[in-house]
């Protein structure tokens, strides 16, 4: 990768840089000198910007040579580099379920996509009470097609090969997820930080489990030894932007082929840190309620694809075997899709409460009592999950065993 | 690849060549005139050669742009590519197991390795009668350190997905194992043949049970989506050399990154059909107790890898628990690779019989009807195998399904 020519872009920078891209300059409209450029970024690793012109608007991305947050933390440029290769692969499978895909230029790893206004993060939009029941089947479909359309199952090994190849080089951020998802939180780690001393006998507990020690050990084999297909890699609460209306998922840069269930998992546990984050009743019915509908549109799509017998998918993995026993096939993919959801769920909730990246949910509550049982709460049922594991193999299993908790209260 | 300097090198074209390599130059001694070549090739693939100076030997591997026994059939070059870089990736794992990598010419594909004299290709040997006991325990050391030592266990996973990047271009020849092994005979297809009408009821059984065509269809999934280890992805006993104190294992060209238990199983069912090609109850006790001392072997020093606590691999996959609970995660482990090896070797024996490359094996038995009966009696073999692969899930179950057929004779 060429950095000779890297600079971080400033304000005039981005003006120049994209009067140079005449597609988008007319879609800016006007002159370089009256469009605005303001930043966005909220994220941990990069610079983000809105570029709003007489005529249209666009979000640039650059990628920094280290973590937007902490600059003594180096990292390669290439990340904008894999999400635009992510974007450019699965948006033509998800269509409008993403943002589309304007320019990568591969010096400046600069990304340039289109604008999503009077989007909100879908965190936030959570966080302020939203309640948006068309968005968690929304995910559903788009995991379904992305994932689906990236698998042997609709391509040719050779097509997902390639695919591979290319993705298997994203290894600065698989690294990170490695780190700080799978290895940090089951061991004294400086990148890890909890507030409340009430989660510390459940770290305790977590760490001295056997259980749940070894599915995080088969998790994290099966993170890095099933490329079923291209997987976003990142897809929590703050990857997707929403209206109640119209729903996209963003921000790639993690992208690898693993296992399905590991997009899954990671909505599902995002939505889980959501419900222990609002004591209210109705919306945690809301995020069951959720939960279960995005699980039905991910399954349902996934298998209509599958069985489009009109147009069969031209996949390596086509059937040998037709009639009920394909069925047979399909039944056990999908079940192993689902016990990898219910066990990367655990995991996604654990490192977001005791691991370096947390997320925001929990500061709705002003109570630090109740904020740090509510936290508490959370961790306790992820640790319950990955020590129940074998037990806990289907979506209801999991929603009937948060439910008590919805009954509970807090 | 650049392919414009490449030419397909006759006898003075490889003097010529191999006079440019000072090293090599070196090791055969004298002057180019004096060098003998001999071509050996017998395979499908390439043209193979000796060359033999007043000091020494060489044997020199050349791709063709074709199948060397189909001109017809065009073939990319690259295979004598993949050949080398296998080679350099596990030559240093299995030390005198395999041949010494000498050079390679990426213009002219061409391969230089070690020349081994005295040694016999071992599915020659075996129909020459040849009882080696130390050859199939060596082999399975061979695929314990190769594999190990290219898997996660061993190595941080950047090294992996590197090595898996490089095999993952490997396709031409990935494509041939995919179509002849996992695909045609499970179909009419004009590639498929066999002599023997005794054959055609247990080919239409194969072809019309769900339970035969489902574990075909798991078997071909998992050959393409699990990136264990490194294969030398064609290790039948065409693939081994070797004297009874000496076993190299050549020819990697099909090498990939897949399931372990592919090359555990393509070995295990060429010694099963050498043991339908030899009537002789004596050959076939040593063929039961080959394929026993193969496995122990593989699984003993596998584990012994694992378990090296005085040094303990530096991979990404190392244990989170330790004590009782690791050994639950390696038991698991053990056990999958021992269900494909079962798995491989039924669709191996298969393939052999009724696909486009057969073994010459049974050519030992000149009764055509005995041979038939032999032949039968090996198909039918790995159907039931396959029919039954959900309760045949240990070496010691498949070893005594195996001796019922030795106990009956033929
Ligand atoms: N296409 C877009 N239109 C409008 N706003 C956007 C768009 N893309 C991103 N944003 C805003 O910029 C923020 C940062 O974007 P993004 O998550 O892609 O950056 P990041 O640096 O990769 O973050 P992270 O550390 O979470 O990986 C988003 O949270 C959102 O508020
Ligand atoms: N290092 C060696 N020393 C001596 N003879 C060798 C050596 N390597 C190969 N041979 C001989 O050459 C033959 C062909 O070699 P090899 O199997 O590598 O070729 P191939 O064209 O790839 O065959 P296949 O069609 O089976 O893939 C072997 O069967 C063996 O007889
Ligand atoms: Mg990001
Ligand atoms: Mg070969």
């Amino acid at each position: 990768m060429d950095q000779t020519s890297y600079r971080t872009l400033d304000a005039g920078g981005i003006r120049e840089f994209l009067a140079g891209l005449p597609a988008i300059a007319t879609r800016l409209g006007g002159v370089p000198e009256q469009w605005q450029v303001h930043e966005v970024s909220d994220g941990n690793l990069n610079n983000v910007f809105l570029v709003t012109g007489p005529a249209g608007e666009v979000c640039l991305k650059q990628s920094l040579p280290h973590v937007r947050v902490d600059p003594s933390w180096k990292m390669p440029l290439d990340r904008t580099y894999f999400e635009a290769a992510w974007l450019a692969a699965i948006g033509p499978l998800v269509g409008e379920l993403t943002t589309e895909y304007l320019h990568f230029d591969p010096e400046l790893y600069v990304l340039v996509v289109e604008s999503l206004s009077g989007h909100t993060v879908l965190r936030t939009a959570l966080m302020q009470g939203a309640d948006w029941p068309e968005v968690a089947p929304r995910i559903g479909t788009f995991v379904a097609r992305a994932c689906f359309g990236t698998s042997l199952l609709a391509r040719p090994f050779e097509d997902v090969f390639d695919a591979r190849r290319i993705f298997a080089a994203n290894q600065a951020l698989t690294r990170i997820t490695l780190d700080l998802v799978f290895d940090d939180p089951y061991r004294d780690h400086p990148r890890n930080h909890w507030h409340d001393p009430a989660l510390s006998p459940i770290v305790q507990d977590i760490r001295t489990s056997a259980a749940a020690l070894l599915a995080v050990e088969n998790l994290r084999r099966r993170f890095l030894s099933q490329p079923q297909a291209l997987l976003h890699g990142d897809l929590h609460t703050g990857s997707i932007m929403s209206t109640a209306d119209d729903t996209r998922v963003i921000d790639g840069e993690f992208a690898l082929y693993g296992p399905i269930g590991f997009d899954c998992g990671m909505f599902v546990g995002n939505l889980v840190l959501h419900f222990f984050a609002t004591p209210d009743l109705a919306a945690r019915q809301a995020v069951l309620r959720d939960i279960a509908s995005f699980w039905h549109s991910f399954h349902e799509q996934f298998m209509a694809l599958w069985n489009a017998n009109d147009a069969p998918p031209p996949g390596t993995l086509r059937p040998l075997a037709y009639g009920p026993a394909a069925h047979v096939v399909q039944q056990a993919f999908m079940d192993e899709v689902m016990a990898d959801t219910i066990g990367f769920a655990a995991i996604e909730i654990i490192r977001r409460l005791i691991g370096y990246a947390h997320t925001a949910d929990f500061d709705t509550i002003t109570d630090p009592r109740l904020r740090a049982t509510c936290r508490a709460g959370a961790l306790a049922f992820a640790y319950y999950v990955l020590d129940h594991l074998a037990d806990m193999r289907t979506i209801a299993d999991f929603l009937s065993c948060l439910g008590e908790n919805e009954r509970k209260g807090i």
